[in-house]
């Protein structure tokens, strides 16, 4: 098995380990079973609703502002959600037999063409817009490095699915653009230096960073070799926003790790600390780490998991300040549909490779909350927004800010995780739908 | 009684016009003396809450993230809280007896030097910073006019009550800055101008327009003369926001006043209509012109009020598609302070001004939901943000969007506009609280 297959199947590695199962394996595997089987039915409704409803057929890539039936209330196209969806169709199609069908990967290419014909701004330049009109036309550009990094990740998709070099070397060119304004010189982001503004460091930055390397490192020794410095650097910079004498994971540091005062510095997103959680877990697993592996649970599992939860109604908050204060954004106490699906991730994660009960446990109690809260039964997709309470606050199904992505990645890893958890269980069953890589991936590394 | 004055206090132009208090006299005089003694008690205990709590004696200006009691949760310094809370204690100094006191114009006047020291990003460019450090060093930079807009009145105001020069003179360059930025040259704010990004005009820049047109020229002839024309500008692009043929006031417009397509051109702000609305309630009113008094209770009045009230839980909506879909904004059903003090003075100057039941009944409707959901009788002040059934949502007093100003102003106006109802009903009875103009006033104009 390549190294790539392993980071997204982290939990193949092991089939011998022994899985915590002392108890009663048989309803633990039916459990698990069922779960695997609501999970993968889950994800078939999910990809069709976006097969159904968000393609444009006439300019290419996606809408994504869609209401609670899958209607377009907004053409508007943004950009990181255009990547995010071409990704999503390529890893489902290269990944699972049944989604390998041609209405995913034309649609990929689609938006993949409408993204190298109009996400940059102003080529050669490689800053690209954060949302375009229908027609490709730029609307607003963001200070950041989110739309390219989409982007990246959607070409270097692209390329492993199709083998068509030009998606490659758009990927790397880009990877080179993102790495320089991170490391060296943010300057072509635009963003001013100001005298009183403190040189932080937003985790979200490392983390997508190390997020990149895994998807271009997947089965390419030779770039993952390159890129090894790369990737222990953000390792070591997420690592760095554990603080307080390992009680709290903020947000936002200091550029050499210190915590920042006032409300920037006391920020806390469980959600995010449990996305990176199952990031750094991929990483540790990879180097074969068990001290940092051990280490990851506890600070970017347990600890925002445990801070996180609304003991009251249910739920991960969205924000909170680590002096317990009041937040100062309005949606604070809100439950949104990401950090579920990456705690979904990163508890079954963390299970299957240490086979530790308490983590199932967790994963169980957080999937319960979850397809009960966020799920639509009658219409498809997840609802992204409710409030504290778990009652929807918002009735779409797509917009700026969700897409086609946390909720089928987390459905399709959480299959594959589970299929894996059952196949070590019951090693003679037929349950893997996993297929072999598609098509021409991996060129060049092999 | 001078021009400026009729403007800040519009009820009592008509001391013998009919109040259409033609039910049971008597009672309605009760009611209406019982919230102005209600009213009244409130605004000292506002007022006592940021004397008490936000001055920073050190450095000079306002903390404005103070907790439910008063506590300083973070120091950064907003610039145009800054600039509200100078321009409200100068109009309390000025406008009522009993807060003639130094400790206000003393904190006012530290208040205006932090800002002629610090606001500023580069001077002599006029472009202020969004948010200071505690000791005055920039932190973000908006690439919008209000931080600037609030520069102009602090100063205005503070020359008022000082007849120091420099504030006018401050207040009057910036001014310029800002009608240039608007009407003739917006690169200096640093916009950059996108092909697919349509020429929008949000409500909120002529209204703000307005508002400083009515502060600059208050008691002040020949320079209400000089902007009168500015002021029918602003008021003739603030109705252009009326739209579907007058059943919908739309949050943006394109620049010659049509309906913008997706989220952008249906997004609807209930309570910056209404805010809007005795904006140019005033206008009108100054202007003598009862057609567009008319026109304004009814469409920046009643028709938001009508749309934005939640029938289920009380209270003003936040955001609204005109379409009656779900907005994106994830605070879209929450009830916020502002709007519901920004109605209070509109529905009253409204029934001041027409003498119609209907209005002064929602006034009394929107009241009560305000003083029981947002004060908060432990600790002072009110709350700002409660969830769509009413509950407190966040706890803070004050933070990156209240300072000392909405409830306050609130407060004053309303204080102000009871008292000369009152004054009509009984005019033997010795009510008023207010003050003749304070010391050096309106300089040059008299």
């Amino acid at each position: 098995m390549s190294r790539g297959l392993r980071v997204w199947q982290a939990s193949a590695r092991r089939p011998g380990q022994g899985c915590g199962l002392g108890m009663d394996m048989e309803k633990e595997q039916e459990t698990l079973r069922a779960w695997k089987d609501r999970v993968a039915r889950e994800l078939d409704r999910v990809v069709a609703f976006w097969l159904d409803h968000s393609h444009d057929q006439e300019q290419g890539g996606f809408f994504t502002c869609l209401g609670r039936d899958g209607q377009v209330y907004d053409d508007l196209k943004y950009v990181w959600l255009q990547g995010r969806q071409v990704w999503m169709y390529c890893r489902l199609y290269r990944q699972f037999e049944r989604f390998r069908r041609p209405e995913l990967l034309n649609a990929a290419k689609a938006g993949g063409e409408f993204l190298l014909r109009y996400a940059q701004v102003a080529p050669p330049a490689k800053k690209c817009a954060f949302v375009l009109t229908r027609d490709g036309r730029p609307v607003k550009v963001q200070r950041t490095i989110f739309s390219e990094c989409f982007y990246t990740m959607a070409m270097n998709e692209l390329w492993r699915v199709t083998g068509d070099a030009r998606y490659q070397n758009e990927a790397m060119e880009m990877m080179d653009q993102i790495v320089s304004w991170v490391r060296e010189d943010p300057s072509g982001l635009g963003r001013p230096q100001l005298p009183g503004a403190p040189a932080s460091e937003s985790m979200a930055v490392p983390m997508m960073l190390l997020n990149l390397v895994e998807q271009l490192g997947e089965a390419d020794e030779e770039l993952a070799g390159i890129s090894a410095e790369l990737g222990d650097w953000c390792a070591q910079r997420i690592l760095q926003h554990v603080q307080r004498g390992g009680q709290a994971v903020l947000e936002n540091v200091s550029e050499d790790g210190e915590e920042l005062s006032g409300c920037l510095g006391r920020h806390q997103n469980p959600g995010h600390a449990l996305e990176a959680g199952w990031f750094l877990l991929r990483y540790a697993i990879q180097r074969g780490d068990a001290k940092l592996r051990a280490h990851v649970i506890d600070k970017f599992l347990l600890l925002p998991f445990h801070s996180g939860w609304d003991p009251e109604h249910g739920g991960l908050f969205y924000f909170q300040d680590a002096d317990g204060l009041c937040p100062t954004q309005l949606e604070w106490a809100m439950k949104l549909w990401w950090p579920h699906s990456e705690a979904m991730i990163a508890f079954l994660m963390g299970y299957s490779e240490t086979g530790d009960p308490a983590l199932l446990r967790i994963f169980y109690q957080v999937a319960e909350y979850t397809f009960h809260r966020f799920r639509d039964p009658e219409y498809g997709e997840w609802f992204g927004y409710l409030n504290r309470d778990g009652k929807v606050a918002l009735t779409i199904k797509g917009g700026p800010f969700k897409g086609c992505f946390h909720v089928p990645r987390c459905l399709a890893m959480c299959e594959e995780m589970l299929n894996n958890l059952l196949s070590r269980l019951a090693p003679a069953s037929a349950l893997s739908t996993r297929s072999p890589p598609a098509g021409p991936t991996r060129p060049g590394a092999e």
